[in-house]
């Protein structure tokens, strides 16, 4: 019996996995979790651009935390954004993604290499280097965007 | 110059955070930002399955990785059920979530428990001990799903 239930835990859990996740990427899918990703990266730079912008005060444990999230956050959406992702659900992502693939893998690697550099310093707790970092994230991400994130979804 | 730069780059950075996350919770953010933890979720969810249910060899290092991700996303979305976030834009989320607060913690609770255990689990590579332990994080889901996620999106 137990087993059994087990078992049927085991496939009730894996029927909430999108198909895409188990039969490669269908486009909606694919755009649905890349967008997710990034609305989980922004909530979690909020707090710290608020601490950047000497709106809310330095706590290092804010800084650490979300900075490592946003860390993780963007090791995931890049290979969602593969051949035929470009439509299939509204999208604010430029046509020029799959047009200058190799610009945007680099601009994207700048991005993940500013998280992973600023979840370094936030464990410092140095509040001037944090905010230094946070800079240089809020950079790389403000380029990526202005190349490739159209101001309007497109269907 | 280069401070008049940094301080424009973060004031981009932040202006593409939500301003639900600086001024307080608005009911369509707040949904939003809750499906989003949940669809990274699930992607995390889905390698494990398949290892769980035998339909992809045991990779210890996926494991880890998946389930890690798994246990920070499950930090994520509790916060977001709070008053008022019942309505707003279209949601799974039963209204029970909001007349039974104390048992919905507590299953919110069960999960990240679980998550937790099953990341724990990870770490130390036996696939037996993963397999148990994602089967136990699979009925916490679904437990909670199950009580408390509608079929259909309401509005």
């Amino acid at each position: 019996m137990k087993r059994i239930a087990l078992a049927a835990a085991i496939l009730a859990a894996t029927a909430a996995v999108p198909a895409s996740a188990q039969q490669g990427p269908k486009p909606e899918a694919e755009i649905r979790y890349r967008q997710s990703v990034m609305n989980v990266t922004g909530r979690a730079m909020g707090p710290m651009g608020a601490m950047a912008q000497g709106k809310a005060p330095f706590n290092a444990a804010v800084a650490q935390k979300n900075s490592a999230l946003v860390e993780t956050m963007l090791g995931l959406p890049w290979d969602s954004f593969g051949p035929g992702t470009d439509k299939g659900a509204p999208t604010r992502a430029d046509l020029k993604v799959w047009k200058e693939t190799a610009k945007f893998k680099q601009a994207a690697e700048a991005a993940q290499k500013a998280a992973a550099n600023l979840a370094a310093v936030a464990k410092t707790g140095d509040e001037g280097k944090f905010k230094a970092a946070f800079g240089e994230l809020g950079k790389a991400c403000s380029s990526c965007h202005d190349d490739y994130q159209l101001k309007q979804p497109r269907s």
